[in-house]
């Protein structure tokens, strides 16, 4: 194991917790800005991996002062600590509609943003916004291939951005775009992919500008494409698990120069054989996300993840007799993102691998 | 949708949330209560499914007094609502010995008893024990087959709950036995299968005795294999799922007779094509365990489950023409124990179908 990772004290670390490494968030953040060639105006992080109060204040003191987010805990916690610049990537539906203007209103000196990708989303925004005496500003959220919201770019989406325009009570803000399905692990395959999502996205900016309307804004793409979008003129970039990054996106993609900066701190519990051990580590502190491979073990050598269940991880090793029952085992997961939301707390640990607390996960319920 | 699963007043429930019928719950109890016969005695829970103050005291009231638990939040949890009886099934490493020995002197009127597999553990338990003057109940783990923890039944075996009885601090009580292995659909095999179990165990604890070691409980099984030790003299049975149940084991054990108690509550957030829309009901909402599909829609004909993100979940329909953006779904999921973790709180519903409040998860988190 990279002899960065150890923790001094890990004895006084129950287990299993997520640790975070903070000179290796530093670094994530500095790298994060050298690849915006030092523009932060260009940088609009997703707080959902880090969902974290302390992050956004060292984001901040970086420079970052613009955020994106996926709940109204997100963007309460964003506001909370003094960001101005909020987007909600985030269609809001049923009682969110009315909690997300109830925000704008207890947080005046925040700038909201929020998505939409159907007419009766801009209906149901614009109901709400004028009856509050609002101004809501609203980005089209695009689908370039992803398939999961957005809608596709075309005469529809022309539509509804002119409805966006229209109604009272909403204010259009530009095009958001995510696209998470660009998954090439060459550098020139990905920035073909993106340069194809591009080239619909500018079309879809023309024509709305050559019919009177603002396009203020565009925000694209997360982690893998970042490197991409930063060196695109006109786009904000909003990665996301780079904050923290992880085994997934250090193994696909090593052109991005991340760092992980958050393990999982687990303990044998269990030497069944002379060729299993059994770890604390089960699918409630580590996520199930993705199938398969959840994370690999770094102290370990040959050490092969098996069958996980809640509080338990059976690992084969090439011999156990050497390990010891409360051995600590340090374990990089392959998705950061949905390992965080598991713990209330992570304990951050210094540049001399020391554990010096703990930081809270702000934003981990969804709840205000 | 089987309309007792209604919600009323869904419009009032932000999504995505866990809710839990109260009447299928209180229903759940009385069902396990009837499947031992009548006999309280033999029924000890586990807590690990619901972690709520609430439902121990719905398990009270009809008369449940023992349970079981995995972590030291469930087991304080248990300790603060007046259990008296409470096993924690988990092995104690690292700084939780000390904490779980400190648990004791905490809460002098709870007997806590708790589980090792291996002699390094009895030896780390028994020096913790020692030091506070503390003599801890410990049960000997055994594996019958689910490699996961557990010491093999043999002479090892026997070593180890004798090494229990000999040291100081320590007071060897039985054997627990978990089986989730057992699998077997068809209810004769499955008997079949905790027959040859039970043969083992009964043959160890007739060796134990014979060395003039006590053995005063054992506890053995799961939710599945619960009709089965619900019948045998001498094992305390212990399920978990069933308090609320899940769309898993009503598919694969329809003989058990619990329903489902707990669902998810998603809206519609997205409707990108005619054959598909998207959920507010991704994996930090619905848990990514098991591998494959996670729960399925009760509402919409011809549902499928497609792919899922953190905050969505994209769901192939018929048609969706008549679906609208903000339409409430229930999903019952397949695994509903790390759902329930995944949430702060859940929305009670009452016989009417009213949401009349909210439960605390209280042993959501691991610290005490």
């Amino acid at each position: 194991m990279d002899k960065k990772y150890r923790i001094q004290n890990a004895e006084t670390i129950p287990s299993p917790s997520l640790v975070v490494y903070l000179p290796h968030v530093q670094y994530n953040i500095e790298h994060a800005i050298a690849t915006v060639g030092g523009d932060v105006s260009k940088l609009r992080p997703h707080a959902k991996t880090h969902k974290t109060a302390e992050i956004i204040a060292m984001e901040r003191e970086a420079g970052i002062l613009k955020h994106k987010c996926a709940t109204l805990r997100e963007a309460e916690m964003l506001a909370q600590n003094g960001i101005e610049d909020i987007l909600i990537a985030y269609q809001m539906v049923g009682p969110n509609v009315n909690r997300f203007v109830s925000l704008q209103l207890k947080y005046p000196d925040a700038d909201f943003k929020v998505i939409v990708d159907h007419e009766e989303s801009v209906t149901a925004l614009a109901s709400a916004a004028a009856r509050l005496g609002l101004n809501v500003k609203v980005m089209l959220d695009l689908d370039v291939g992803m398939n999961r919201t957005g809608i596709p770019l075309g005469d529809a989406a022309v539509d509804v951005y002119a409805q966006i325009e229209a109604v009272d009570g909403l204010q259009p803000w530009g095009l958001h775009v995510y696209d998470g399905h660009i998954h090439d692990e060459d550098v020139a395959d990905r920035k073909a992919s993106c340069d194809k999502s591009l080239a619909q996205v500018e079309e879809m900016k023309d024509r709305l500008v050559s019919k009177g309307l603002d396009v203020p804004l565009i925000v694209m793409g997360g982690t893998p494409t970042f490197p991409i979008y930063a060196k695109t003129p006109g786009v904000e970039a909003s990665p996301g698990t780079f904050v923290f990054h992880d085994h997934g996106y250090t193994t696909h993609f090593p052109d991005l120069g991340f760092a992980p900066a958050a393990l999982l701190l687990s303990r044998v519990i269990s030497i069944p054989t002379p060729r299993r051990i059994t770890l604390d580590l089960g699918h409630k502190a580590i996520a199930a996300d993705p199938d398969g491979v959840r994370g690999i073990v770094l102290n370990v050598d040959g050490a092969e993840v098996g069958k996980q269940h809640e509080e338990h991880w059976a690992i084969n090793v090439p011999d156990s007799t050497p390990i010891h029952i409360g051995q600590e085992i340090y374990v990089c997961p392959t998705h950061i993102c949905p390992c965080v939301a598991l713990h209330p707390f992570y304990y951050v640990v210094d540049a001399d691998g020391y554990c010096r607390g703990t930081w809270e996960v702000t934003a981990r319920n969804r709840t205000l």
